[in-house]
């Protein structure tokens, strides 16, 4: 089984990406498939007058601020728009794909984090109408009925809370947890670039390979949402990832070529 | 098994509906939830400046007119505003619902029409970027593998058209085919008003009982939508359906009262 996370960026070629997941599939592979929408969230939320705030939290990380107006956003354009395009993608390609979100029969759960901090500049400031958390449990057997049922599962934020209120996640994050619970030993990360780059915008920095074991030391690499790829990394080995493989999502065969180390090894 | 089919009208009170599921499920009642959004749709729609066209076709049916801009706000509202708040609201009441389009999974199928045909007055006007169709295959495995497995499946539009293209439906009819095919015997259809009424907006002309073989001859009380509803419901009969309740989504124990007769009963 492998877990497959699409990154949400516009250069993406999700034909490219469909293709290989045919021909996985045809090898008798079973896939799970992640996927973000940044990019069409950005821009969805800008026709609606709602812009994608970003905050940064003390220790440095990103993440979009979300209050209940972001969530609706979410849910438009990530289990609507771009989950049921990917899905529609596959089915002509012949894959016979069902797109979840995570709130779809409590597929994603996560404590909702009721109070957060952002930095900005040397202030740090309180966020208390969050609507977002950290996914700790998944419904395992729900992927695991519809791989045994040959359907492939297409999966997306948001995720429920405790309280089964709607929630945004980190999606890296989640996907990582996904990979673990279910015992995946093999996750594809996919985005716009050929890999984990020492340089942010430098492709010719590509790191090859990279310690499981000393992935904190690739910290200072990280840029913004990169920091998020590096601690999902690092939570999917220790629940037993045996391998993940950080790769272009641009490009032709962007799995396959992943597989045989086009981009970036961890393990 | 009961199909509950609830309209997109803004005044439809989900917790209600959702009350009501949980009690029907806690007796051993099997339960598939279509719903609409139109409402939302349409408030989405202006906010987008893409507002919602409505053509009247030759015979008198009024349908949304759905170019690939109109199915992305479907999309949008339908398969991921409306259905995951559903789902969410559902959750809260501890039914462990699964959000589905007719896309994923293949669960709606349709053949496409590639033209049709819009009454502007006196001239009839020919369509052929319509994305839309008729639903006429369900992938009643696929609902059957999700409640045999305790979970409710929640439905709505778009579908997949024969080449896998996303298509507009008429939910109605979609819904019919759907308890048809599914060898349902109930159909609950919620909206916002008491049932069948003679006059259109007139709540004391209510229709208690209406024959089912005589369904045709009611199609003169029938207002724009409603013609619909008419062409779905007998449909559903001819696959075998044996009672639909036409009744009020807005008040306490919507399904409830519509099963004692509060509405309108076809039989």
């Amino acid at each position: 089984m492998i877990l497959i996370k699409v990154g949400g960026g516009k250069q993406i070629n999700l034909n490219y990406v469909s293709e290989d997941i045919k021909k996985l599939i045809d090898d008798g592979e079973k896939i799970v498939l992640v996927h973000g929408a940044s990019g069409t969230r950005d821009e969805i939320a800008r026709r609606l007058n709602s812009e994608t705030k970003t905050i940064v939290s003390p220790s440095g990380v990103s993440s979009v601020y979300t209050d209940t107006k972001a969530v609706d956003i979410f849910l438009m354009v990530y289990a609507g728009l771009v989950n049921k395009h990917i899905v529609a993608k596959l089915q002509q390609n012949g894959i016979n794909a069902i797109g979840l979100s995570g709130i779809d029969g409590q597929l994603w759960k996560g404590k909702r984090k009721k109070v957060i901090y952002s930095q900005e500049g040397k202030k740090t400031k309180l966020i208390s109408d969050s609507m977002t958390g950290k996914v700790d449990k998944i419904n395992t057997d729900l992927i695991n009925l519809l791989l045994n049922n040959q359907y492939i599962p297409v999966v997306c934020p948001p995720a429920l809370s405790e309280n089964n209120e709607i929630i945004n996640t980190d999606n890296d994050w989640a996907a990582a947890i996904m990979a673990g619970t279910l015992k995946i030993e093999e996750m594809v990360v996919l985005f716009e670039a050929p890999g984990f780059l020492k340089k942010f915008g430098d492709e010719s920095s590509l790191i090859k390979t990279v310690d499981k074991n000393k992935l904190d030391q690739y910290m200072i690499y990280a840029q913004g949402r990169m920091k998020k790829k590096l601690l999902g990394a690092k939570e999917a080995f220790r629940l037993g990832l045996k391998k993940m493989y950080w790769s272009d999502g641009r490009i032709k065969n962007p799995i396959i070529n992943a597989l045989k180390g086009l981009g970036t090894i961890i393990s």
